[in-house]
This record gives structure tokens, sequence and C-alpha cells, in this order.
């Protein structure tokens, strides 16, 4: 017979895109060890509509709150998840750590590495506390089996690597090109930071660190950031068993009729391909995969919850930690601040 | 009634690959331009199998001989095909400009910039010779309409040029992974330069010079050589009505399993793809390009005999002349060094 879990009471702070789209139905699967207890949003509608949707799922009412300080100030909560605009996760997190909350805040970690110092800083200074980031791509299975091919010397040895994410946003329909702090940059890089750093994440899971070769950005449509596009070449540390390799990061936001979404590790006997949830194993047939698997993992929503729940009942340290996120907006925001030495605005 | 050409008599120095495979195809076709009037090998089994092979198709007798100064000495040539192993450029220019004979030579120019620019000086001391470059890919229709496209305001605003090939070459099978010279290079980069040389000039052709902004290779099967993969990063500096745009360079000659050859322009506004021949115009639909149109140009190499030609019988400078040729080597070898200093050899 299993041990009954310990039901961790969890606030939300922040009903936006992430609480509703994200994290809602990661939770909602998980209730043998989370129960939302509270929310919070200072816009009294997101918070009535989100307490709203909870509650009718639970079939009970669910408080809202419109001033993150007083969830915070609520005895019965254990743990926060901070879903805010990016630039206030170190404001919201020293108060939380205040309160001895546990607290898991949506990625990047901070919205320049000062900052992201002072929220480790945080978790120095209250060791007790689990502090993670909502780094789901840390828990996609589809790369942890990429990894585990590539140790299993499925390509041979591995020397390339290369993601390109190309697509179109457009500013009229996607919601995330509707949240001002996006577009007006509260940090550097805006949606190519936003997407980026879930790239260096997988990337540095896997292969290990990055330093920047070169990087070129450019800005094509103002209407989405200040930059939209980057091309990054870089190399790899190596990890575990996988050498050190070159590779290129590619990210596009305004592309028109081009629209590409692949990771491909090239190795001296054959090459790795991840479209969406699939891994593919090529020999030398481009038509025929030697292996063709799919690990459809939801996006690692879940997986990250489980995590965050073992680590509060445990006090065993998270995959994602502040410190791995922290390195991963490091990466990011170099690259981008290479990229920025030849960044043209088009029109 | 068209004007009766002059008919140039053409001596073949080199009866390998290239003029098997490349030139004498294109050469039968321009019988009323040129007439192949004697070729040189130093093995003689080729030079008669070469001779043999003309003659047929012409329904005379062809003369060889096996050394290129005997060729040189004739005085019923007017102008030589100098398609030898790169490294043997310049001694061979440098006797066919004493001779007083007009000149094509092999891509690239020569085995490295000290070389190519001694090439450069043979022509300043011989100035009423022509000297040019068989750069076939700068008499591709295709890469003259996709520059004209994106003038013409095809895509909108270009930002980003990304050229990918990626393949696999088989020692065991690929005629050209046999000739000595090339695995045991000869000149820097072997195969990547041999493909490279002709991405950078029709890259420099449509979008002016490349500077790099980093780049990374690799030898993954030292069976064909000391490198045999490059990425390199770079930027353009504008052309005609083309701003400068941001690039990525893809050579790879050890792909196993997800070959790719294809050049792909972002724009503000749509995307243009090369593939082969065929020119591909996106706008936000990329399963239903907005213009698909075929120009299928045999490579170049007919056109490029028309030019040498037309040079020769007019004074006029020809298009692939070897200032061009010489940029275009200059900035893949400087691509190359930069690519080493990240260099692994695999296995």
């Amino acid at each position: 017979m299993a041990a009954r879990q310990q039901i961790v009471r969890l606030g939300i702070i922040g009903c936006g895109i992430a609480a509703n789209e994200l994290h809602w139905p990661a939770l909602s699967q998980l209730r043998d060890r989370f129960d939302v207890a509270m929310v919070c949003n200072r816009t009294r509608e997101k918070a009535v509509s989100f307490a709203t949707r909870i509650g009718d799922a639970y079939g009970k009412n669910v408080p809202y709150v419109l001033d993150y300080l007083e969830l915070l100030a609520t005895p019965n909560i254990d743990a926060v998840s901070i879903m805010l605009p990016v630039e206030r996760n170190l404001e919201v997190c020293a108060a939380a750590a205040a309160a001895g909350k546990h607290m898991m805040l949506e990625k990047p970690i901070a919205k320049d590495m000062a900052e992201a110092r002072e929220v480790l800083g945080l978790e120095a200074k209250h060791p007790g506390l689990v502090m993670m980031v909502a780094e789901n791509f840390r828990y996609r299975q589809v790369f942890a089996e990429l990894a585990d091919s590539l140790r299993k010397d499925a390509i041979g040895t591995p020397y390339f690597v290369e993601w390109k994410s190309w697509q179109l946003i457009d500013p009229a329909s996607n919601p995330y090109a509707q949240t001002p702090w996006r577009i007006n940059h509260r940090y550097e890089g805006g949606f190519v930071t936003d997407a980026g750093v879930h790239y260096v994440a997988a990337l540095r899971d896997m292969l290990g660190d990055l330093s920047t070769v070169g990087a070129c950005s450019a800005c094509v449509n103002p209407a989405i950031g200040r930059m939209d596009s980057l091309a990054w070449l870089f190399r790899t540390t190596g990890k575990d068993a996988i050498p050190p390799l070159s590779g290129i990061l590619t990210i596009g936001f305004s592309v028109h009729g081009s629209a590409s979404s692949s990771l491909t590790i090239l190795g001296s006997r054959g090459s790795a391909v991840v479209e969406n949830a699939t891994l593919r194993i090529y020999a030398d047939d481009a038509d025929n995969p030697v292996s063709v698997a799919d690990y459809p993992d939801g996006g690692g929503y879940v997986e990250e919850y489980v995590d965050f729940h073992q680590a509060i009942t445990t006090g065993q340290k998270p995959t994602s930690t502040l410190d791995e996120a922290s390195k991963d907006l490091d990466a990011i925001l170099h690259a981008i601040e290479m990229g920025q030495h030849s960044n043209p605005t088009l029109r």
C-alpha cells in the first residue's frame, strides 16, 4: 500500500496565462499532493475568474486576494507559485522567503543577472526553504531520452547540435504578445529570452554549459519587442559521456512561411532529431529512421510540481534549482548581448 | 542573320573529374564558340581517354600531350582551361600567361591567399589576357532570380540567410574522395573549401561581402580530410538594394541520415527558399508558396564558357573575375581559420 502523500497547501500569486494555461492543468492532476488554498491577482477580475475555476474543479470555495502580501501572511499556506511578470520575481521572492514559504517561480529566474544573484542570496539565507524555478524543459522526458541515446552511442560520437525555433507571432492574436511587459522588454531579449531560456536549459542538461562563439540578433517586428530574432553559435563543455560539441540555436518570432521547430544532433554514425515530443534516430537513410519514439510528457509541468512536492516533503534538492536557472539566464543574456552588436532594426 | 562567332581554339590541361563531368558536357554544346584543339594529362591513360571522347564527338582526331608546357607552346591554341589539383594553379597559370594564352582555371583560385595574390599579379602583368575562374555558381540563374526577388521586395526586408549543405561522402564510392590532394589537404579545408567557395560566391554576388562573426569546425571522418564540417555565422555588407543581414552557413560532409541542402532567406513579410534549381517564395503559409519557379541552368557551366568566349572575343571583363574568386577564397579561409580554434577530431 502506498504511503499517503502529505498535501502541500499552495498559494498562487499571479493568475495570468501561465497560471491558467500551464500550471493549473498540471495541479488539477495532483490533488493527492497539492491543495490550491488561495490565489492572488491585483486585477480583481482575473483573481475571481481563476479562483472560481479552481473552486469549481475542487467543489469548494477557493479564496482570492488582491495583495500578495496578504496571501503570504496567511498561516495555512505552505508554499507559493509565483507567476508574475518576471521583473517582479525578486521582490515577491524576497517577501515569500521572509514569510517562510517554499516557492516555485516562473522562468527566467529574474530580469537580469544582478537580480538573479539576489534571488540566490535569498536561498542561501533561507536554507530551510525550497526555492525552485518552473523550468519545465528540465522535466521533459524526450530530452532525457535523447541524452540517454547519445550516451548509449546511438549516433556514434556527437559533434554538432542545431536547434531551430522559427515561428510567426501575430500580435493581434497571440496572448503572450499582448502582455506589455514582454513587448516593452522589462528584461533583455523579451520573447527571445522567454523561449531561449528553455532551449538553454535543455541543452545544458544534456550537453553541459554553453560558451558563445558568436551571435547576431534582429528586430523584425517592433510590435513584439526590441528583439525578435537571434542566431547563436556556441560550444558546449560536454557532460557525462558526451564530449564537447559545436552548436547553433536560431530563434525567430517573425518568420513568415518557413516555420520550423526541431532539434538535430549530428553524430559520427547517425543523427537524432526531436520534434515536439518525438525522438527519431537516423543512420544513413533520412526517409527511414532506425527508431521513432514518442514521449508525450505534457510539457513537464506535472513532473515539475511532483518534484516541488518531493523537495518540500523530503528536503531533497529539486532538479530545477535556482542555480541552474541562473546559469540558463546568464547564457542566453550573454548571447543576446553579443548579438546586439549586430542588431539592425528593420522597417 | 546572326554574325558568325569567332571560334576559340582551346587546350584543356587536366583530364580528371572536372574536365569529364563538368566542362566537356558544356563545351560539347558550344561548338560554335570553342574547338577543343588539344588536351593534356600527365597520366597517359587519362589523356588518351579524354582525347578519344572529344575526338569521337567531333568526328576528328584530338591530339593529347603529357606535358602541359608542350600544350602551351602550341601556336594554334588561343586559350586554356586549367583543371588540375588546386595547388598547381599558380605554377600553370604563370606558364600560360608567359605563353600568352587566355585562361580559365578551376576554383578555388589558388591553395592559399599568398598564391591567389600571385595569380592576381599575373593578371596585372598581362592585361591583354582574359584570366577567369570557373566559378559556376556565379552563373546559376536561380541565384540571380533570388537576388532579383529580394530587390523587388518579394519577402519584405530580408534579415537572415541560412544555407545548409549536409551530405554524406562515402570515401569508397565518391570519386572526389579518392583524389589524394583533397583528402591530404593541399589546401586548407579540403572538401569544405571546395564546396564552401561556391556558397560564398553566390552569397557575395547576392548579398555583398561576408564578415565572420564566429565559426566552428570539426573532423568527423578523417578519411575525407582534416576538416569535413563547418558552422559559420557571418554578417553581409549588403549589396544594391539589399541591406546587410546576418547569416549561417553549415557545411557537413559526414552527415548520416539528416541530409539537407537548402538556402533560406527570411524577410519581414515572407521567406525565399532555393533547393537545387527551384526558387520558392512564401508569405505565411509554409505548405503553399506564393510562387514556385524552376531555373534549370545545368549548373552554370555552359554560361561560364559563353562568358569566357565573350571576354576573349570582345575584350569585355568576365563575370567571374580573379578578383572576385580571390575574395571568395579569402572569406572561406577566414571562416575555416576561425573555426579551427574549436576543431575537435572525433574517433
